[in-house]
């Protein structure tokens, strides 16, 4: 992070943060190659309206690019993150790291009974 | 989980996701006897306005409840978490490591060159 945020909180970018986004970002950093907007639609299972949507939002903010070609005779979209979207979305992910990590700490060292149910993070 | 979600990030629970009610949801954690108004507001870095209006919306899901008392002549507000809304926040816990898992392991798939900057999650 280019800019360190005392509280951690406020480092969740907001672009990102929407589960749906979440979604679409997490299906499009898995392809190295771009998915079309149908794969990404089943991928999310979101509608047509919904995912366009969204991917407008981030288009405007220059992490992913809509690619359209033809096909043969076929229309294709294909959609890509760009690469200061994956820096940006690598980030976000750490920031929403340091989160859950704080949560996690804060909720076991109030609750003797809890066995932390955050399974495969490990402790530093 | 009582019921199971086909998509990890739909069981992301809009209630506790924006990032200053997972603020204040990890501040309540770590907090077995409650805090006060002014020490929930100083850890979450906000205002009293937005700390009420949060506020109001978490207890109306009855997830914080919210005393108020005298101590001598000066009244004191004290917030904590209910024991359901400990439960659906460890929940929303566990389904947000679920996502971040599924993100991080995306990013490493598709880019040899990142070293996945996740530092404290080991695959399982």
């Amino acid at each position: 992070m280019s800019e360190k945020h005392e509280n951690p909180f406020s480092a969740l970018e907001r672009i990102f943060h929407e589960p749906n986004r979440l979604s679409i970002m997490s299906a499009l950093s898995g392809a190295a190659n771009g998915l079309s907007f149908r794969e990404l639609k089943e991928s999310c299972d979101l509608t047509d309206g919904n995912l366009s949507r969204h991917l407008k939002a981030l288009e405007e903010a220059g992490v992913v690019q809509i690619d359209k070609a033809f096909v043969g005779s076929k229309p294709r979209t294909t959609i890509m993150l760009t690469d200061k979207g994956r820096e940006r979305f690598i980030e976000y992910l750490q920031a929403l790291e340091e989160v859950l990590l704080k949560a996690a700490d804060a909720v076991s060292a109030s609750n003797e009974k809890v066995v932390l149910p955050l399974g495969r993070i490990k402790p530093a």
